[in-house]
């Protein structure tokens, strides 16, 4: 047998081919599907099923374009009316080769959520290995705050299907998330590659105290949802366009990129916080290469075109390929020759500031502290004396608190975020943008004063 | 400026990729055209010309699918009607940054054939290089026997080209032909990577006597076509279908492989001749790695599902592009595990016999020896006393002038080829067949005696 | 923090790399260090550590190369007099980043084995996972026949260290083990890439019945022990030459290959067996690529030259690596232009009979049946009626018993090592050999007889 | 016969591997020689020769290293004692396959200086390319100012050794010369990847106008000398240390990075201008990515280590190989997270200015405005009205000449060597330095008034 993890950087989305004698399976397959038959071609598989764990809402799945090149099975949790594919119900049983892959219900994170079980019974009838989707993760479990109304009920859903779907598989029963640190799916996923029933049982936080703390800690949870979900869940549950005529990237001039611009483009600065700072094409927002997944489903328009600016222009691929697992098919192309080319052809260049925390004085009344971190880290971290807390992601539509006519400092947790905010405050006219290089990080670091972040 | 040359092995075509400033053209893209776009994007280019020299015959040109994903415009000589794209006539001059790609109409080859002439504006206006098509290649010129009945009109088309046309470029202009060395599209192009008008004037032996006889010498020469050259020639007029839903190849076990032979499939056996020798799936034709572009086309069919066995199934991706390269979109598979998992699996194994030239007998009436290879190759080598003469292509419209009841000694010029014949013979029922390892080049080598091949 | 299994194939070796904040370990470097110091670059990582688990005996293992390209520090059980690094004790702890390392002495397959446990204490003070060397693999053990007079004692020791050193660790703990599937260190590795010790208790079947049973059972195992171990062993506790300054293999063409062969060097021909079967350089070993690290060791000294014998030259890196890894410095170089230029050189071809089971009369009074398999599996899985039995490995020493003057059919379970064992009788003089395609797997598949292998 | 060019990026060094039968010859091999050996591996060739084409000193030149893998011969220009190899003499003529290599002294850039005059004697006794080494480029030709008290001698020589030993080859022959484009051993190379003797004689601005001209025009030619070229001819004519030793890079914590530096060290910025006027470490240069093999021999000496600042880690494996091309084995390291775990550790980030030319002010009396460009490019595109000239590398040497008291505005071509020029003042104490980007070109293409560079 074989098993190989796909991580999708950024997403920080995993998923899985797992084969045995000829055939193989998918787990969760993203929507650049090429790497999928690659392996399998490699390892003399052919794919014959897709299963997904359940609807995803954080990237667009490639079941449909994947089962199109392999003539897969689609198969996908029976209680929600996906458009394509076949329902999978609890106690379902497939094989591949000497595997036996078995299906657990395993709702919580939404309704319709499974869990896949493997035996390899060339060995043994014990469980092998899990694939617990959104349900399990190292250190952290599912979100379950996507139905407003009923989110009790989906925290002890999701406790109920851990304790008595997931732990009961013995804890040495490896487990396989579809996602690891840094995904928006969890609050605090760990950067363990891999885990097992066994040790999530004894150290994730969340099962250390019985179902009603579970539930409770759950409804306390607080997640950001950005607007992009909704197309996921709209392409995921009927279908999304297939990538396979997908245009090619241009490489534009500067005068082409005002002119784009002009018409409607969003100019994305891939660079660091300190290149955008140093000079950029006004109005473009400085999402960071690292940052495109989280970030861009907040602010790019599905039906507006995308174009990205870099450095020396090596992030390209990966910056397209972001967008496109976000859905955003509307890539328009990208700064020829890198953001030299721009200073090159003479036009307006737009600086913002940036300060380290030597340089901070928190006792100026005229500066506006701007703290854009997750609110959860702003809770539990505190915060610089005096900010005021906007959410990067939600800084366009609190533009009325933050005041137009006063020097702005922004700070997040380390420098990448606050550029970001600080961008966007810049395309809306703001004039006077500080970004605090190494954030919320550096100020602890250098033992300066912190705030109560709850209040 | 920077000029990239794509070579797709085996058929040994050369198409390349020529760019400036932003912007690049593709000169005779193939079918699979991935990479393409691969080298616009690492170097920041657009595509925006693709150039075909002429319809070619030998391979699916690539034009549509690459303007598809490119917005490139399609240009092709103008006196032949093409169903897609736009004519370009002799001095037509189009711009790809500071360089200028003038046509020069180069009939002979075909009548539509043209040359492109890159002059690079930001230097001089001399010029730079040529892409030379099927007109003129490194120590030969291109076919003219497409026309049967126009034989002397076209190789007196081509020579007026090449003498009037690129010659007079000047000796320091380099030359970029479409096909290297082992090409089905020349006799006896050379191996080497570059040439130049000057060496091509001074060592090309077509290029050494004047118009009379160059014209005497193509219309004497003798080239093979092979079938599929009409499909080739049908889709590169009117489109071929794309090859973005292109399905993955299957794994099969032993048992789907006998299905799908039974079902008509024709399964071909990448390995080498000793590799068949030694054992094989009965009906399988041996078409090495290598040998596929130049003869898959013989024993194909287009309706028909094509199979590969491997040894160790590493030749799979090759063999497969290879296949689409000629337009056979229907690869069904090929043996999971490699040949092994057919031995393993204890059904019939076919054998053929081997020999060194040590090891024939001459003498013996009993046996039929038959000389596969190209006649050209008869002609100026000489051949093995007493042979009779199939090309290895038409060995199956000869079956009547080979006996089945006698031992047949198959020869070629190193043992592939014969491979590949006695494996057609074997599929027809031949029983006793060997094939000579090392073919006319061991004979030779071994001092043997050697009959006039003319005769 | 980071974990990167290193796969040496042929070898099924595991080494490991693992890193956290900006150090890294690796466990048990193989001698071609260059992948770690890669992987460490990647992720920002400096190797300050190299724990090997025991001195190994099959690969030569590279940790002073590593120690001198990094300055990590090298460490080994306590139980054995190395000529180099520092011994570790059962207790130890060494720190990588947050991740702890901790030594436990798990003697049985060898007296200083131990194993080392990883506790991430950013996260809890449960152990994640554990390195066991060879001590326990995925669905079985280390080997406890090294010490012919010890072998009880071994065993128990072995039983213990698992027992009371690894299982306790609790079944949610990761297992890594040095080797995997095909490993000369293991009678019966499974494929998982990945256990635990709770699957390992639960299905391990050296782990189900009680100290006496797995005592019994370990001592009544058969294993071989390559004469290329001793070297191993010699190097691994001493120090092997480095690698920095090694020739590149020379390209050799028929005559100079014939040359060195005079002069003493042994040709080893990489291909499958129906390959050699049809022609070879005669006096050539037929170790397939993929049976190189099993089987080189028992037929090449170290003292004289080897060279590559391929089909089109696509292994050669591959094999010199396999070669290096045993210690074998002397690669003299390969064919150029592969088996292909040996047959046109018109010299003299080897030929090997080969046949399928249906080609077998069992009756024929005059054949010597020879079975090459592991005597394991001739228990095990039975033989051919009135077969003989020798070792692949053991050939040489035996040819006493196997008459040269009869037809001998050789068999294995698939046919590759009976290749390799034919191509040594061939090298003797044996002059009517026959290698049976499908070996014992085909026998079997074809419903044919089977006598008890026992006997 | 098969030729590969391969780049050292950065250096714009052109080396090559030319090979036909079983063996090849490399031209001019860089330090690092793995892919030499690599590629002839791949194409089954053994290396047999080493020719340099002079002594270089603009890189370390690997010959020795190679000789010592490939048991190759090495062979150099007679005229120049150097401590290995063998001297090569007018009409020596050297042997690879079925080409012929014929030696053509060509001095003028050095005494030693030859060219490589290739005859495929397979195809004709007509010369096929020629390897031109410093003699010939695209464009130019080589620097002939290395020896001061010989100027015109030098260049009469290097006049005559084109006009008598290169032209006379022919039009048609290829020419392949040792640097491309951006090299500092050309005044201005053109950007034509190959080019022949016939381009070059119609086309190149050095050879229109006879001896005298050409004299004269290359004793007016201003080049620099970066100082690490006195290592590189040392090394080249005495044997550089082997590289097979060497140490891998270190991932150094912010405390270490600090603790490196106060011991000396110097570390590297290889960010953009903007990225390092964002926010950078006190005290580091700015040598963008791709100015590491032009400016690192200006400011780096061989006997204190270099540290590698990189915004997100990227460029660090390519940033070490253009330090070991230029002889700098003292690579400590660099900093673990790349500059966002300087900014989060909280300690001193310094700042640059930057504008845009629409910023500057350039009636400002106060401003001292600083051109760092090429003396060349000063002459020919003019220059800021009212700039004072120093040359990037040359900045330390001429402190005095720029006063520290006021505001500093850095130009250069496009703003990386002024951003490398502010550096350097930063690191000298200046605190008001402003770096233009677009430099030049940005300032020509905005319409602003331009003042003769000459005066």
């Amino acid at each position: 047998m074989m098993i190989e993890r796909i991580v999708s950087e950024g997403l920080s989305h995993n998923s899985y081919l797992i084969g045995d004698g000829s055939a193989a399976a998918v787990i969760d397959p993203r929507r650049d599907i090429g790497i999928y038959c690659e392996i399998a071609e490699k390892n003399g598989l052919t794919i014959t099923h897709i299963f997904e764990t359940h609807r995803n809402e954080d990237y667009c799945v490639g079941s449909i374009d994947l089962s199109r090149r392999t003539g897969a099975w689609i198969f996908h949790g029976a209680h929600l009316p996906f458009a394509y594919g076949n329902p999978a119900y609890d106690g379902d049983e497939f094989a591949i080769g000497s595997l036996r892959i078995g299906v657990k219900e395993t709702p919580g994170h939404t309704d319709e959520s499974i869990s896949l079980v493997v035996i390899d019974s060339a060995v043994s009838s014990e469980p092998l290995c899990v694939f617990t989707g959104d349900a399990l993760f190292a250190g952290d479990v599912g979100r379950t705050d996507f139905f407003k109304d009923r989110l009790e009920e989906m925290a002890g859903k999701l406790y109920d299907s851990i304790v008595t779907k997931i732990l009961p598989l013995g804890d040495g029963v490896i487990v396989y998330p579809a996602h690891g640190a840094g995904s928006v799916c969890g609050g605090d996923i760990s950067d363990h590659p891999f885990t097992t029933v066994g040790y999530e049982r004894k150290t994730n936080p969340l099962l250390q105290n019985g179902r009603d703390e579970f539930v409770g800690r759950k409804i306390a949870e607080h997640h950001y949802i950005p607007p992009y979900f909704r197309m996921m869940e709209h392409y995921n549950q009927n279908g999304a366009p297939s990538l396979s005529e997908r245009r090619c990237m241009d490489a534009l001039s500067p005068e082409q990129v005002n002119g784009v611009i002009s018409a409607g483009a969003l100019a994305i600065d891939l660079r660091g916080p300190a290149g955008f700072a140093g000079g950029h094409i006004p109005g473009s927002l400085n999402i960071w290469k690292n940052g495109l997944s989280a970030f861009l489903g907040y602010f790019a328009a599905y039906d507006r075109p995308i174009l990205f600016i870099d450095d020396f222009n090596e992030n390209l691929p990966s910056a397209e390929v972001q967008a496109l697992r976000l859905g955003y098919d509307s890539v328009a192309g990208y700064l020829h020759g890198g953001i030299g080319s721009w200073y090159r052809a003479g036009g307006a260049v737009g600086r913002c500031g940036t300060c380290s925390v030597t340089d901070v004085d928190p006792g100026d009344p005229e500066q506006f502290i701007l703290d854009v971190r997750d609110i959860n880290n702003r809770r539990s971290m505190g915060a610089i004396p005096g900010s005021h807390h906007v959410y990067t992601g939600h800084i366009e539509m609190h533009l009325a608190e933050i005041p137009a006519d006063r020097p702005v400092l922004v700070y997040c947790d380390a420098g990448f975020k606050g550029s970001l905010a600080a961008s966007v405050l810049l395309r809306h006219g703001y004039s006077d943008v500080t970004n605090l290089l190494g954030g919320m990080a550096a100020w602890k670091q250098a033992g300066l004063p912190v705030e109560d972040g709850a209040a």
